[in-house]
């Protein structure tokens, strides 16, 4: 084989790591335990990652200590909590991108190789700071001939298309990025639960729970009767009345327990419920409004494609589709006012690991075109025209 | 003098014990330490009481062994986190009310007397569970002859009126509690910033940083400039873009040090700034919502006083009431439509302990009237006839 691409996944908790040949086949596909940095440190991180690779090449029967030509690493983890929720007490870091941006504005914002913080690898490094690719090209020669460092969101895209479109994650938290054909990024959402979230199984979950707690206190009485979605909240929370609840949101808060409970929303509105109805059309309405805010953003040629904008969709909410479908519809309507061009959109899934994408992006960083096959990589659900 | 009355006022922070003739006359005053059960457990808390009244004894001149006729403490503590916010930690608990009512319906909601558990109550006292007012009866013999437990919204309202009233509550956090003239009660709110705080310190806060957010996400655009905002943002919180602001959102949050954001958008209202003028109109807005709620449940005769229904205000927000003013009094006016005899409210400061009102209320339970000057106790500072 004449020199093979990787990609790794990184999770919070497992991680893969693929190899391919310049034709776009995987030759190996390796699991392994977790590679965020932010729960393992970076030296750890590293070592797994080597490890990793070294299982694949020996998958691929090539030689352990022949590079591979790239390898590429998500560094941004603002999608890659469980379900792909931001891990709030870790900002979210922006990454240079390439190994020599060193991003050092001096603006009081970390700068970040592969997530960890300046601070971090200037403790190891001292006194010299050493961008982490290099750092890792030290201390592991042959792993790969070169790095490259990707975010999540562009990972996750070029396995389902070729030149960019939305992720759009709607899990226990919820995220919107936009990833352009000229590799720009623009977000939006993805603080946590305090401050965004909107759409996802937490905000769900708190909305039935909201309007139980003010329907009962006459502050804002629900024109749809609660009382399905009061007994499956005392029920789920374990709790007699909203006193008991007041435990779970404060002393013992757990936010994926929290958000577990839009798990029991979706099952009374596949019930008929209205209320559980009203808060799926509800998240479905609010998710696209994340298209929308990104929608001016989108360069011109992502609507062109005959799928129109691709939208990769992450995270557990997306199961309950067809009861974010009405909302989420009807709201993107209101897209062509903002954008002409935007006269359709096809919903995606990966059935591949983003590894694939990220190899595909360390190879044009070296000049190579990996030719993917998106019909295997990337399922694409659901499709509307304006 | 033929027997004295006393009150408590608890506190996170401080108390004060008042001891009042049968004419209503405060003949002492005396300040102590936090006599919350749920931070220095139950022991202690019945002894600073006794300490407190044992000393305002001394200081009105009467022998410490001679009992009061009556000892008013509150058990609720719904209200007394700092500046009345709810600690959601220690779950609301409902208090019997009387001695004798032990409450314990094995609904699995916790009893309390004097805010303390059942299972508290009962490592002290076992195997009886006993009533806490039988207990400080058998503890301090010489404290009081009876005892009479109250919640903070009636020992407050107790002090600006005969007859009861609406407490308003916004401070860190917001509550509102209806208490009628026969002493029953009804509450809208209080539930903390995750599930409320409609109106509060922190909910003005939130709605400041969450409208940078979402305008600067595209998500959803302010109106107003958020310039303003934004820059006393970074500043209050020291940091430089909104990554950083996530530390204090999660991390490090501090629900008291968040709300205090508030002052900031404050102090742009009266600069004239657009968007934090629209802040405050939007909490008090939604604090006469808060009225409304309760509105269907008061009592006619509340209506029917001078001042119209009174509105007592506790908490920091209301130093800002010209502030609030304008969707205070505009939302209220919707009242007429939910109850025709709602004419007429007037707006009320404490200027004195909340003690008086318990021991006015004590007094009420053993047969007599202690005749307040509600003039000298309280602090009408607007009224408004629709």
């Amino acid at each position: 084989m004449a020199g093979l691409f990787g990609g790794v996944e990184g999770g919070a908790t497992h991680s893969k790591a693929v190899l391919l040949t310049g034709d776009g086949e995987v030759v190996a596909e390796v699991s392994g335990p977790s590679t965020n940095q932010w729960l393992i440190g970076l030296e750890q991180c590293a070592e797994r990652i080597n490890d990793m690779v070294t299982k694949a090449k020996e998958q691929a029967g090539i030689s352990v200590t022949e590079p591979l030509l790239s390898l590429v690493s998500p560094g941004q983890r603002w999608a890659r909590g469980p379900e792909g929720e931001p891990r709030p007490e870790h900002p979210r870091v922006p990454v240079t991108g390439t190994q020599t941006d060193n991003g050092a504005g001096g603006h009081g914002q970390e700068v970040v190789w592969f997530g960890v913080t300046a601070e971090k690898v200037s403790d190891m490094a001292p006194p010299q700071i050493l961008p982490w690719t290099e750092w890792l090209q030290n201390h592991y020669p042959h792993l790969s001939d070169s790095y490259f460092i990707s975010t999540d969101a562009a990972g996750s895209i070029a396995t389902a298309t070729a030149h960019g479109g939305v992720v759009l994650i709607s899990g226990t938290g919820s995220n919107c990025r936009l990833v352009n054909p000229d590799g720009s990024e623009e977000g939006c959402g993805g603080w946590g639960h305090l401050m965004g979230d909107e759409g996802s199984a937490y905000w769900i979950a708190h909305m039935g729970v909201k309007t139980v707690f003010d329907t009962m206190d006459n502050l804002e009485v629900s024109p749809h009767s609660t009382d399905f979605v009061k007994r499956a909240m005392f029920d789920y929370f374990k709790v007699s009345d909203r006193m008991g609840l007041l435990t779970h949101l404060y002393r013992t808060f757990d936010k994926s327990n929290f958000a577990g409970f839009c798990q029991k929303i979706a099952e009374g509105a596949c019930q008929g419920d209205a209320l559980c109805h009203h808060i799926f059309r509800k998240a479905g309405e609010v998710l696209a409004k994340h298209i929308l805010a990104v929608l001016p953003k989108i360069q011109s040629e992502l609507f062109q494609e005959p799928m129109g904008l691709p939208i990769l969709c992450v995270g557990s909410v997306w199961n309950s589709w067809e009861l974010l479908e009405e909302g989420f519809v009807s709201t993107l309507a209101e897209g062509r006012k903002i954008q002409r061009a935007f006269s359709k959109f096809t919903l995606l899934k990966l059935t591949h690991s983003s590894a694939l994408g990220g190899a595909s992006l360390g190879a044009r960083v070296i000049g190579r075109k990996l030719p993917l096959n998106y019909d295997h990589t990337a399922d694409p659900f659901f499709e509307h025209t304006f």
